[in-house]
């Protein structure tokens, strides 16, 4: 399935996350990433060696996507322990332990965080000498990353029931190699379309406040030549009113057992606007994104950001100082709105529960 | 009613606009206006004494909002022909004709532009003599402005039956003393509410691409003293799935003889979250806003603005350069999601065709 699949990095660019060693076995070395900031204006490198730097890059969204986050983690714990395996074991446990907890709470809303290092943890159930650990757990990372790589690949391949040449499609946020490994999510579905030399239109809303959808997805759709138009996040509603969409594509951080979806804010009002229009709402996730021990999305954690973001624009100001602000970084999307699930297994139709229930995550 | 209203401009603020004259009987003068593209950052007046002056201003929302921008080009139109007060009736015709199409054609959604110009026009039936043309002008325009100060005063009053002391609500861009002469459109609302003492909270989004709410609306609420919190457009569905609202207020630039309503960009999508969620969705309006030559909404022109304001932010670019962008200014929310249109008259409830067609516009 993966060589019918676009590369997930374009010749010569810098990819999302990698793991780079500088010792013989690869350690000790660095997690490196794109600086996401920075786009479109600039692609620069940021190399991470130990666990505060990348934390400070989820945090800041340097390195953002609920799948590109879990490889984040995941490489991080080896760069975040890296430095302590000369400690006794004991000692070693505790500063593995410290180093998990400083990413756990990196942020709260992605599952795949989590689900990445308890991964990891459970790679190393047995091992006792720092060393070995290490190996394992980049081993284990590594292996977190090349699944992601699959999955993308798998889901832009599911994806494909759901498109049709000269079909036009609206996404929001970013969902592509940005957000993940591989060739993304959501966005999978486009670059596989495109690959298959569809001809296909995408709208981007542009995501504020921190413009995933003008910054990163217009540049991925042009990086993969699929035509695109940004808009306004206002203005999608209007845009369903003007013309017929085809389907509305979106990722997501956390689904919940019954199918209910947590996503990047603005999510719920587009799912709202497509029953209204009557225009399919499909979610791409894999399935690390499922998080089955939550009966529903109102356990999903939502988190706040500084209102900064909202009243200021790069460092000028866009609002009166101080204002208060609710800046939510994610809401929450009912089943009930939702047409299809795409994990790395197929496309899964309502019911959610019993489709997503044989899903090991 | 107006002896109850709060005054539309806080003592020593710049108003919004108003005629400035340097001679003896005012004339000649000029188009004085708070440059709103400035704001919150800096309260900076322009002095606009010719027509191109004032087109630029308008055109690029230094003077914004439905009725302030039918008093700016009624003050305009004589900016525009008092430096031809010397040319002989025939030629001075000429020039006016001249000025009121540079005037007209300078935004095309808001009807209260073509309203003011063409009551002007009427004004001067019969009149022949350019310095009596220019004086009646002149105080037709004082008339249009003092109108507009009353119409604000009583639709803030009218609005009353649908605020409640606690109450949340949720705004639109902007609607206040920036968009009007007076106190606001569905602004008054608020403002008539605290002045009577009404403890409201006012929820406003950021209104991408100019950042109307951002900038003025949440200046204004502090102007007023009125509890509000900015949210970025994305995050409305998610307001309203997390808390009860008891109302949204908005302004309109066209409303068609059916009710359907031209307002800014991101409207529409409020109006289908507010009945999804049975929020009450109120236009607050004046009789200049109504466009009973219109059966419906579909007939109103909806400006297309340039895709720059989406692309960049400030000078700084936010989207890879020349990206296609979709960057509609306004959008029609049609009648039947509306529960009520607030005129100067009254308040107005469905069948709108009906409680409309009274009105002289």
């Amino acid at each position: 399935m993966s060589a019918q699949a676009p590369p997930a990095t374009p010749a010569g660019a810098i990819p999302t996350v990698a793991w780079r060693g500088t010792g013989a076995d690869d350690l000790p070395g660095a997690v490196v990433l794109i600086d996401q900031t920075r786009l479109p204006l600039e692609a620069i490198e940021l190399v991470c060696a130990d666990v505060e730097t990348v934390r400070a890059a989820i945090r800041r969204l340097s390195v953002r996507g609920a799948p590109a986050i879990g490889v984040a983690a995941a490489y991080g714990l080896v760069a975040g322990i890296q430095g302590a395996l000369e400690l006794a074991p004991p000692a070693f446990r505790d500063e593995l332990a410290r180093v998990v907890d400083r990413l756990r709470t990196s942020r709260p809303t992605a599952v795949n965080l989590g689900w990445a290092l308890d991964r990891c943890l459970r790679a190393i159930e047995g091992l006792d000498a720092p060393v070995a650990i290490a190996r394992r757990l980049l081993s284990e990372a590594r292996a977190i990353h090349d699944e992601d790589v699959g999955f993308c690949a798998a889901m832009g391949a599911h994806a494909q029931e759901l498109v049709r040449d000269g079909g036009v499609y609206l996404t929001h946020c970013n969902t592509g190699r940005f957000a993940t490994a591989g060739i993304g999510t959501a966005f999978a579905t486009f670059a596989t379309a495109r690959h298959r030399g569809l001809d296909i239109h995408v709208f981007v809303g542009e995501v504020r406040p921190l413009l995933q959808g003008s910054r990163l997805t217009t540049y991925e759709l042009q990086e993969r030549g699929i035509a695109g138009t940004l808009l306004p996040d206002s203005a999608v509603g209007a845009l369903m009113a003007s013309r017929r969409l085809d389907g509305v594509f979106v990722g997501s951080d956390r689904i919940a057992a019954n199918g209910d979806a947590a996503n990047k804010i603005g999510t719920y009002q587009l799912a709202v606007l497509a029953k209204e229009h009557g225009v399919p709402f499909h979610v791409v996730a894999p399935s690390s994104t499922l998080d089955l021990t939550l009966a529903s999305g109102a356990e999903i954690p939502i988190e706040q950001r500084d209102g900064a973001e909202v009243r200021e624009f790069g460092a000028r100001p866009t609002a009166p100082a101080a204002y208060p602000v609710w800046n939510p970084a994610f809401d929450v999307t009912p089943a009930e709105l939702i047409t299809s699930i795409v994990t790395e297994t197929g496309v899964h139709r309502p019911p959610f529960d019993v489709a997503l229930a044989g899903h090991d995550s």
